[in-house]
């Protein structure tokens, strides 16, 4: 395997479509695909995908294609899915509680061991089977259990000092969901931002956009 | 403003977040920011912020910065935000009850009207105000509301018939949490995904390069 640091997010970011959808197929009992099945499915070319997976060192064959087992395992362990990384997730209301409960975190390379709030109505609830610890315990707690990854569901106003306060116990790695840019603090930081208002806004805008174009005259 | 679909979609993805920061300026009750330190708030060169809005007419005077209030009614008005367009959720689990109780739909364009399930467990709840309707009661509603766009929060198997379906109400832009690719049966669709998963393995990716860059030898 080539080194890491060569590939480009763009390809990074296209591996675990390739893994979600070699899943699905594994599931249906698929055992071989065709590039070109491929990637009519995935809306890619057949050649984009044989490039994106050469960065790896390449897999399937001219003319046979590929095994969806072999494909699956090897894309699983680029991606590093069986290092199930501990991870805490801070927040507890609305996204917080559905991020603990709807996501399948081992599948996607984590172990969700512990969630932390500060609000009397949630510490002690259970959700997903683990129960809401308070804000105090966060320093024994990652003490005891070494997690390296953060979910922050928290207010925008607490990422400054929580971020700080994380850093400090040797999580470095964030799923940030807040509207804070945390980079700009921790230059260092691994961060993977989902932020729901900017998809919503930028899903506004092109809808303007195509309002606009279809008022145009002669379109 | 120059034409629209001239500006490319890193432009635009950009757009959003100076509309956050601006909005909490101005919540702060700034009213002036330098090009320096707005840029440095949010980690980007002022350069990149000049070009950016150069896109739409540029804003802001040199020596002077910007007017906080001026600059977000612009790119308001550039992302299309005062539209209200009237969306539609279905599928009103654990992830669809979050984004429905969690989001501000009308801070970011959008007027949600109406939320969709199939379970009798959940029809006739009330989340944020808007009762959970059946599927049956999808056609009638359409029509009667005319919603422009869907959230989907349902399982990956119901999405073919579903988009299917709403394409034929007239609905043709999604902001979809689900793993199917909706453009590669509908091209012509708006489509903004959120892939949940995806980003997680993305963060599970780097995490794992990063330590395997650690344990190199010399390093």
């Amino acid at each position: 395997m080539p080194k890491r640091n060569n590939i480009s997010m763009s390809v990074i970011r296209r591996l675990p479509r390739y893994h979600r959808f070699l899943r699905h197929l594994r599931n249906k009992g698929v055992t071989r695909i065709s590039s070109t099945e491929l990637s009519a499915k995935l809306g890619l070319t057949a050649s984009q995908i044989r490039q994106d997976l050469n960065c790896f060192g390449g897999f399937g064959q001219q003319g046979y294609g590929y095994l969806v087992d072999q494909l699956s395992d090897e894309i699983a362990k680029i991606l590093g899915l069986r290092n199930e990384y501990k991870a805490i997730l801070i927040g507890a209301g609305n996204l917080g509680q559905a991020i603990a409960s709807h996501m399948n975190f081992t599948e996607d390379g984590f172990s969700l061991v512990g969630i932390f709030d500060n609000s009397p109505f949630k510490i002690g609830n259970r959700i997903n089977g683990i129960e809401v610890l308070e804000m105090e315990q966060l320093e024994p707690f990652c003490e005891r259990e070494k997690p390296v990854m953060a979910v922050l569901c928290v207010p925008r106003e607490a990422v400054e000092e929580l971020s700080d306060r994380l850093c400090a116990l040797g999580i470095h790695s964030f799923w940030n969901f807040t509207h804070c840019d945390i980079v700009v603090k921790h230059p260092d930081a691994i961060v993977e931002n989902v932020h729901l208002n900017d998809s919503l806004m930028t899903l506004c805008y092109q809808i303007q956009a195509q309002d606009e174009k279809e008022e145009e005259p002669g379109s």
